[in-house]
């Protein structure tokens, strides 16, 4: 096993670049090998860091990091669809798709991925000098020419995780939708309403920078979640229950308020990681005391070569640009701490940072 | 407004006939009047005794009852489809189709019932001499002749309630299935798990005489809830979670147990009215921790005229049997509190009572 | 029953202002008069015309017309929503939403309109003087504050149609469309197709100023039909077949077409009005010879309150501007018969006319 | 390369046991040998053989057969969920999991069969001494133990394409299905509609064996496909259209006839290969002119480990009794061209044949 440099967590608010991240020596025919050329911290990657990796303790050590481009360096006898040179978005979740999970239509339920790293115990994350990826042909997508770095970087999680909660949520064309918590996440998630044909949207958030981007997005009614019974606000704006919520923020009281102000018979998705030891919990009556026809569902970010692929035909015939989502960018993998450093201390100034390896 | 016999909650635990209740003198065009031929009493009607209507305050005086058939002995002038003479089954939760939530594909989000009887405050149930219908073509259905009354007066909640959960579950041929709860509602869910095409079905209780009429359905295992850890017992039963559960009952602990073991990527149905006033909860890691790609629907009894001629289809061409429901017969009106009283005192020996209007 | 003018059919080719248009004296409860403000003729109106309504002969002698927007000049006593002097858009296909074929899910498979005169004889079309509807609530929508006439009259068949049959193709972000037929309603698939995620869009026309609302819209690339095989062009381009199809005029060849260039596992909506007397066809080969996982859909407008209220959301949110469609403005209801005139004469300039009412 | 014994076709009419079939040196990785236990004839085989493989030609000389049960011989390394002596069902499409096509839930439109054989020269059917599957872990699907031989072999084909057609035609609980054809898929479709809740089931076919095997498996009407006008008889007999139709053989006019009697809004399900150069054709009007809310779905046999383990799941589970299909039992290799000339000389006494390898 060969090593490298790397950015590891090595206790809580600890992040250090280390040499000894591993690297096989040898790849696995349908595998390969890539140089990051972008990369960016993600609000789990900072959870992950601020909290020593306290609910995922076999990462301690390990490289963090899952949101990565890159150009591919190596590449095994059996990948058919890429060759060395490729700059290609390196997705973050890593479905296995020979898996029977992968056949009943969940593939994400079965991942190579750092946090699957049990079964995989040589894996980190892709902040680190050579990612290493074992199924080329079906986990990679091409950067389209047109599609620059900070646009492409922003698809693995940004995007893929966005699209997949409106792809689950399934409203439709005219519909009024509201997003909780808009966060980078939430942003995109605006951005995927109007794409899915949304009608009204509103974005619950706190932060001027974000509202920005949001009408920029397509949010029609921008809302602060500071104020008080801001679930009846939207339903007197809207003249009555809004069709579906997306969960991608907020505070304890989200789900709470989401199936307070979505209509019988629609849908919350939540997005949000809920990492913590308190149980999910809602009130009876805003759920229709069991019987409402209101659906909750918990989705995380859609993985492959093919969801890849369209988002970047969104980003390419210009559907949306990601790299509005983009404050900070720094050079070098040494500064990837310096970038982490804005999620944990809550800068206000912070939607997503980016980091080029050069 | 005429007067007439109707079974009245008067306070907890208190049901009368009552000479009091409101017949309207004069019905809408589209309306018509039934007069019963066989009542059965649900669960919630119990629980609204019990209680003495302390979650509908409102229904306190007026008729209960929701599961009814009867021959219609009053028509209005614009009703095409029915006459005075059929024998019909009465739509137990009255949708409301001309309604924008009808044309969302949410109909039942609007109803004419008993419980939306703020809007209509001289409805009741139907537990009474003549039950008044608004719209006849749309909420009624006739019964088939080779239906029997007893089989016919399950199809307003038990199968409609039931198999509308199986519907909403989604799940395909040969999948696995987990019913918590084999009450009536329960015991109907196994049989639509097996008309949905389920492989094996597992029925989770705790009485003989439910065992016996969930194998006789086709549940392929029967699991105690008083054994512990019975939701890993049926993981390991079938080499893995299952696709898909249906809560029909149990404990407080069902939906804990349901998401624990239902699938990543599979669905809960929640069948059980919940009228206490904790709060819905479980714990963050069954639910996939937010992301786990589980789904949690809350479902109510399907209406309408539709609905309830495709169950009695499947009674009519014999693909299910809903009279091995009934444990219990009564005649005449004045039973009706001695019928409730099974319920009432948690008789051990009922599933479902029926009481013919003789 | 009054009379009053409207435009009528009375042979091939020939339009004419008619004095003898039935009026109800009295319209029933659920029911309103509209005073039209704009209108807008249709190619299945020019159909009629050209044919002297040959496949609907029953039409003929009663007046045309099913695109109108206007100001409610009399309500029945049962309508909710709606009071006089508000300006509406009138649906153009007029669901029966207390029926069988809603409940399934199907309205609009029952309808009270021009062409379901058989079983409403005095109905004609709505280029008439007074239009009588018979539910008001669930057949009419308000215009929003914020859209003008024009936006307004493109609703109840344009949009509705458009958006209908890209609901029904069902496809998802980021995926490849093809649009056969760029007239009115394929224009305002382009765009429904840009609002349901499509990533690149194919618009296949062959009319300059078609193609420039196309690119408006967001089609990504503009096809001629006379371009000999222009399929394998469109594959080529995608680098594959596309993901959907949707027809939306075109030649005889167009399912053909539409076939040989959509996946495996992709469907093909046909939107177009089919009334010759040849067979609907196609190659085996390009279907997969049978079992190819390919998918045909016929479909037609979307119609009712909500379907409208939720387009007129998307106007009213600026997610589609409906009026670039319109080329030609008439005033008066004498000159329907001139706009008519440019459908008769296949008007290189025309895309969709209207005429105010004043 | 080895060589071994298998059945081959040479020509129009033709087939012989040749020793000369390929067999690998080296199986991959994730490959594996079956050596098998009974075969059974398809259709398909028969067709490829009378005409001489005259729409496949590359497939003369090699072998025929996708239908299959054996025993495991030899398996690769990387193979996690089987091992040798394994008795397994094998699939009859084999599906390329790793595909775009699979991420995109399409996973049969990219296969490693003996059809898709100008990729992989060396492949034929699986008539032969030894079958080489080169993805063991996704296409085998182990015999649970209460299942027969004669019930598995008919899962690869039978049960996998029947389950799929009524999969796809996604009609509810109650509704009426018309099964156009009842040889065996169409056959195991009548048991499929059934499982998926079907009301009324309507078989049509010509032969008494096959309608004796239709009622046992739960067809309410059985309907003589020489009987003139029968789609009117079966419109009568439903009160109206049906909900859904599956076709599975019958006349030319079969799809005609199905889109005659299926409802505005209902689906046609076609499971018939169509080999013929005629095109596939129908009239406008039971199209409802191109909108009328009718689809046609051209649907192959599903494939793959899991969707072959829940059709064992339903024969475990009692659900279905595929070897009802079975009406020739032949012993021996040898055998097999005897048991095809059943189908060659249409047999009245024939649905299907096995053979077994002793």
């Amino acid at each position: 096993m060969k090593r490298m440099k790397g950015v590891v967590i090595t206790g809580p608010g600890k992040l250090e670049i280390s040499d000894n991240c591993p690297l096989p020596d040898k790849i696995v025919p349908t595998g390969a090998l890539i140089k990051p050329l972008i990369w960016s911290p993600c609000t789990s990657d900072a959870h992950l860091c601020a909290t020593g990796c306290s609910s995922l303790p076999y990462l301690i050590g390990k490289a963090v990091g899952h949101e990565m481009c890159g150009v591919i360096t190596e590449i095994g006898n059996d990948v058919h669809d890429f060759k060395v040179g490729d700059r290609v978005i390196v997705c973050s979740v890593m479905p296995i798709w020979r898996s029977l999970e992968a056949q009943d239509g969940h593939a994400n339920n079965r991942q190579d991925n750092m946090y699957a790293g049990i079964d995989y115990p040589d894996r980190g994350g892709s902040f680190v000098e050579s990612y290493y990826i074992r199924d080329a042909d079906m986990n990679l997508a091409k950067i389209p020419e047109d599609v620059t770095l900070e646009q492409a970087v922003m698809i693995p999680d940004m995007m893929c995780t966005a699209f997949e909660g409106m792809r689950q949520l399934g409203t439709g064309f005219g519909e009024s939708i509201a997003v909780i918590g808009i966060g980078p996440v939430g942003l995109m998630v605006i951005r995927a309403a109007v794409l899915s044909g949304a009608g009204r949207v509103f974005g619950i958030g706190s932060r001027k920078i974000c509202f920005d981007v949001a009408r920029e997005y397509g949010a029609t009614d921008l809302i602060d979640y500071h104020e008080k019974d801001y679930g009846k606000k939207i339903i007197a704006l809207n003249c009555g229950p809004v069709d579906g919520v997306v969960i991608a923020g907020g505070g304890d009281d989200s789900l709470e308020i989401a199936l307070s102000i979505v209509k019988r018979g629609g849908t919350v998705v939540n997005l949000s990681a809920h990492f913590s030891n308190d149980p999910f919990k809602f009130s009876s009556s805003v759920f229709g005391f069991g019987y409402g026809g209101k659906t909750i569902k918990g989705i995380g970010c859609g993985g492959g070569r093919l969801w890849m692929s369209r988002m970047a035909a969104l980003v390419e015939n210009k559907r949306v640009d990601p790299s509005l989502l983009i404050t900070h960018r720094f050079h070098g993998m040494e500064s990837i701490p310096e970038a982490m450093e804005l999620f944990l201390n809550h800068d206000r100034s912070l939607i997503k940072p980016v980091i080029y390896n050069d």
